[in-house]
């Protein structure tokens, strides 16, 4: 977000989604834990980049923790305030942390709660009023949206994980270039080899194990298979590849 | 929210929207204070109200004093994240503890922030993603609106004020009834004595001073020519007539 051309560089570059996983930057075998270094080279990675960005979060040690306390998931809703809050909470401070670490490397970051700006109709369809993230964008911000919680049509609230929230994000702003990066460098074969490039569900089905529809928040293969839908290639990497994938290389695998 | 027949009885009334005024919940003479007195009593009557709720607060001694240090108006915005960030912040905080409060008594609250869901377009105007707070009512949460900062095309961010929020909502949710519980008893006359009822800008002009456009989140003369505006009737009062709002009386001021 620094630099002397980074006008024209956006111009150029486009909109760039990535998705910061919650494994790479928090310790997931301790609760509300970051990964310090994680953050700070993740960060670091952020503002060395010049383009135009949405950041996406997941859960990770923060999210996870209170959503499985209070029997939360992304299908099996509550009508509890209070487990509601507890992981919307969680999420604001995993949220908080991210944006204190990229204000300290002078990314003009701002937060984005899907609790306020999203819902779920009775079909589990996601809603996202993405004008918030248009102005941002178009006013130098960066926006930096959390998994969280939304009211769902009948089910009080549900969980809507990194994952969905970048989908929807790449497909309204018509994103140019998608990042996920998670804990591992890339969709992996039967062998555990990285597979370079996916263009096809049927192609790597038997490595993936086949989509389970019902697991939106974990799993590489509903996550390969949304991304496949995005008229914007993606990428699933690790986190030393990042700085790669910014500089506009085509890490991990490829999936479009 | 509490009682044996809060179903019916919310049927029967419709939507409610109130606005607790910053300066009725918190200290305004002394930064991010709490009136703990008033919170209570406000909280209070809102545990026992039985209807359809909607409530929206101001920044009280929580945002103006961030604001007012970045120089953040309804109109004159910032391209500070850093800015935006302390004046959101701050809200955030008045809006945890008025949450904290209701979750006490047990009312199902959850938090709306506007920066999430509201932008301005390059002439001011505000759009509010109003489907979520929608959904919420609809799952029987009662959702806590914020005032807040907003992305605003070509100014960055600027304050979007409870009275503004009031009225979009009240719209939006094609509103029964509309409240704002105020540091005031009502709508004063010149002579300091309540006025009872308002239904023209023009019979009240001398005794409010004159509309000042550009004046949204302060003073009496624009709150009443912005509730005139309303389908709903609108009332303004003291926090000692919260009660016999919620009870359907018509205290303080009405207008419409």
């Amino acid at each position: 977000m620094t630099g002397e051309s980074s006008t024209e560089d956006r111009t150029a570059t486009g909109t760039t989604v990535l998705k910061l996983g919650g494994s790479v930057i928090t310790d997931k075998s301790s609760p509300e834990t970051l990964d310090g270094d994680h953050l700070a080279r993740a960060t670091d990675a952020v503002a060395a980049f010049e383009g135009e960005l949405v950041l996406v979060h997941g859960g990770g040690s923060f999210g996870h923790h209170h959503a499985s306390e209070h029997g939360i998931t992304t299908t099996a809703g509550s009508h509890d305030a209070e487990g509601a809050r507890a992981v919307h909470d969680a999420m604001r401070r995993l949220n908080d942390a991210l944006l204190d670490a990229l204000r300290e490397r002078g990314v003009p970051a701002l937060p984005v709660h899907p609790l306020s700006a999203a819902t779920r109709d009775d079909s589990g369809e996601l809603s996202l009023a993405t004008g918030v993230v248009e102005t941002m964008l178009d006013e130098g911000f960066v926006p930096v949206v959390q998994a969280d919680v939304v009211a769902h049509a009948g089910r009080g609230v549900t969980v809507v994980s990194g994952d969905e929230l970048v989908v929807v994000l790449a497909t309204a702003l018509d994103a140019d270039r998608v990042g996920v990066c998670s804990g591992v460098p890339g969709v992996f074969d039967t062998d555990g080899v990285v597979i370079d490039r996916i263009d096809s569900f049927a192609d790597v089905r038997a490595a993936l194990g086949g989509s389970d529809a019902t697991d939106v928040t974990g799993g590489m293969s509903a996550k390969v298979e949304a991304l496949l839908g995005l008229d914007a290639p993606a990428w699933v990497f690790g986190l030393d590849d990042l700085d790669g994938f910014f500089d506009g290389a085509s890490p991990g695998t490829r999936v479009d």
